[in-house]
């Protein structure tokens, strides 16, 4: 096997990754014996660990390691006033027409150049008999209580920020904090989108992780330079390309109705360039709504000067989801090895792949030191253990999962005191003590 | 200040605990400033870090350290199909009615001794005027898709557990798994609760940690008795008193329409023994009847003696938020310390109190060289920084938060090169060498 450069072949088509995702247990549909549900996704034992490392990394970088952040998990359904008072009740929808022929319903910007779906070759759907359109909201409606009379109209939470506007005061005056600082929670959002596609992309449940930094009205614009920064440089460490990692301002007649400024990060994914991350000046848009709607007052009170403001907010918001996604495709590469051999391999930066290491006995019959070694490396590592097969088709198992490294048990290993440790990417070998693993692994995995 | 054993006053009022969760933000009312909403929390920078801390140790124990399990996470709302396969469209339901009066609803078993909540002095609920018990269905409904006509019914999952059977045949061929193995998840479930009530304990939204573990019939006995063994442990480690906590078997007419046998772990809150997890029997329930509605079968072959077989189900199921909340009730302590002095202790064990260390200037001109630790230590450690007011009202504020240890730089430091570290439960202090700092914590920290 040779240590050169090998020729990579990167992803083109998504469907590519959407098989691999569902043969190796990344992501698959949510229901799939049940058909699937449009929208809704499962993340299986690789993608579950993919996601939560990325998910913890978010939390020790935004949260943990900044003494001016706050984390919070908040519950899913708030009031429903919340939602009045964000202006989702009101502006959160799309105008949608409906066929009057075959009741399918159509987002009304985006039916110009699309064939009707009944007889594509015969028509548009601009010439449907189509209905005037009608606004539609987005969030997910559900009653709760108990009331006979007329239970209660409640909303998933349609973004994670809206939560910790509500919980402002109650945070800063808990933690102690003072202007600037920040709230942060990561969790679960819902959108019935009339198109949920490009894979996990565009989906009606995901998770999201974002960021409400309170600042003085004189400070925001350094605080949104220091944000975007701060957001670029995260990105950077989850090992994209520069080449597919860009920032793009957005355009003033482009903004959310709560926005002031805001610069997207893209990445580009085989279907072009795409949000995975949004920076926001969302001003005092949300604070003072919420002190309108709940008659409550958010304002601070400088402790020098004795002013009276609202804060600011700058905000960060990723997508956890579309970030794994970009994860997994800026990882896909398929590889010629050998003589006419190939390998897909899955180039995850070390410490957020699923698994760290995996342990290879190369005989059944050494099964028990390599069990031995599993054993110890699972307390502080994420290991798999594979006896099955010829040792070439193992690697190329732990390859498509994305395990930067193996380590190989083998005859010699009872004389030497040594095992052989495999690294993904190079495919070189090193030979190290079997006490040594562990620091060896520790030295390459723990940034 | 004294290290000798001291009077310590368990929580006997939830109120107590109520009014320091808010206080000090473990956990409040989600939208509090709009009043709240009934059956739904959130917690606050000290709650969710105590949560992740629990949910970590969870997926650790019972998904990494171990070969035979495999985690996930699905999405929150599955084809609705799998609703009616699990027996929760038909049976998951309170019978309840409706006083023709005042329109509000009980649940028909709960009335027997309850007041008219209009007229409590005057009437029994019995004597009310009431419909007959009809059953009202505890999940919550949502509508999802775009169709004009009819757009259709998802439910928010009941139980983390119905996605696990749905995926049961995907993960165990992705991941290569044989009988016996299990499948695990940690996340949100719904229930509409006629009355949310006990603080946390009984809330209409709730994190579980699920584990489904398939075995071969003649092996279900074994593997019950393993998984009650395993989870009591898990009870231990988590610092509960013995006193505190029992395994009560249900009696066969306690039984759930899915359950052969089931034990629950109860832990003694101030209001009682209650169920903090569930580890049930489950037999070939879900499977089967997910074969059934879904067309695909579930079964599998025994590669040595090629028996086909519908594998039987263990199931551990632990409810996080009950148990964060018996580890706030274990926790809580109030002590004299002193003359006439009390403080207000949480006694969490190391490793699961939100924050692990609090480095505390003595004078704010240490500011420098406290920053210079609290800043190496963040990488490892959750670190909590404070430099106002007195050091005893600074270390009275750890014990409310349930810091193992404080760290205090005073002017010796400079000279002598060591910092103070305080012990929260014994109160005792040694002088350690600043370099030696992160050692001593990690020894003490982590298991």
């Amino acid at each position: 096997m040779s240590t050169d450069q090998p020729t990579r072949r990167r992803l083109e088509r998504m469907d590519d990754l959407v098989s691999l995702c569902a043969r190796r247990g990344f992501i698959f549909p949510s229901s799939e014996i049940y058909g699937g549900i449009n929208g809704f996704w499962d993340y299986g034992p690789l993608g579950a660990e993919l996601k939560q490392n990325l998910k913890a990394l978010w939390w020790q970088r935004v949260v943990r390691q900044r003494p001016d952040v706050e984390g919070i998990d908040s519950a899913i359904i708030a009031h429903p006033r919340t939602w009045e008072a964000s202006g989702h009740v009101e502006h959160f929808s799309d105008p949608m027409v409906d066929c009057k022929t075959c009741k399918r319903r159509f987002r009304a910007d985006q039916i110009e150049d699309e064939r009707c779906p009944e007889a594509p070759k015969k028509r548009a759907i601009t010439d449907c008999d189509l209905t005037d359109p009608r606004n539609f909201n987005l969030m997910l409606q559900t009653q709760i209580g108990a009331s006979s009379e007329a239970a209660s109209t409640a909303y998933l939470r349609a973004e994670t920020c809206q939560p910790i506007f509500n919980d402002f005061k109650r945070v800063r005056e808990a933690a102690r904090q003072k202007i600037p600082f920040g709230i942060a929670q990561i969790g679960k959002a819902f959108r019935n989108e009339i198109n949920p596609r490009n894979f996990t992309f565009r989906s009606r449940e995901f998770e999201q992780a974002e960021l409400e930094f309170f600042v003085h009205p004189s400070e925001r614009e350094k605080w949104f330079e220091h944000w975007q920064e701060e957001r670029l440089a995260f990105h950077r460490e989850l090992g994209f390309d520069d080449d597919h990692l860009r920032t793009r301002p957005h355009a003033s007649d482009e903004l959310a109705h709560y926005a002031r400024a805001a610069v997207d990060v893209e990445y580009l994914f085989p279907f072009g360039w795409q949000e995975i991350e949004g920076i926001h000046d969302r001003g005092d848009w949300d604070l003072s709504r919420h002190s309108e709607y709940s008659g409550k007052d958010l304002g601070v009170t400088d402790p020098d000067t004795k002013e009276h403001y609202m804060p600011m907010v700058i905000e960060t918001s990723v997508g956890i989801d579309r970030t794994v996604l970009a994860l997994l495709c800026d990882a896909y590469s398929e590889e010629e090895v050998g003589e006419g051999d190939t390998r897909l391999v899955m180039h995850f930066p070390a410490g957020l792949a699923p698994l760290d290491v995996a342990v290879l006995p190369l005989s059944k019959k050494l099964a028990e030191p390599a069990h031995a070694l599993e054993e110890s490396l699972r307390r502080r590592f994420n290991v798999f253990y594979d006896e099955a097969g010829n040792i070439g088709r193992r690697y190329r198992r732990q390859d498509e999962a994305g395990t930067p490294f193996c380590v190989t048990i083998d005859f010699d290993t009872a004389d030497d005191g040594k095992v052989t440790l495999r690294d993904r990417d190079s495919m070189s070998q090193d030979r190290v003590a079997l006490e040594g693993v562990a620091a060896w692994l520790s030295e390459r995995l723990e940034a």
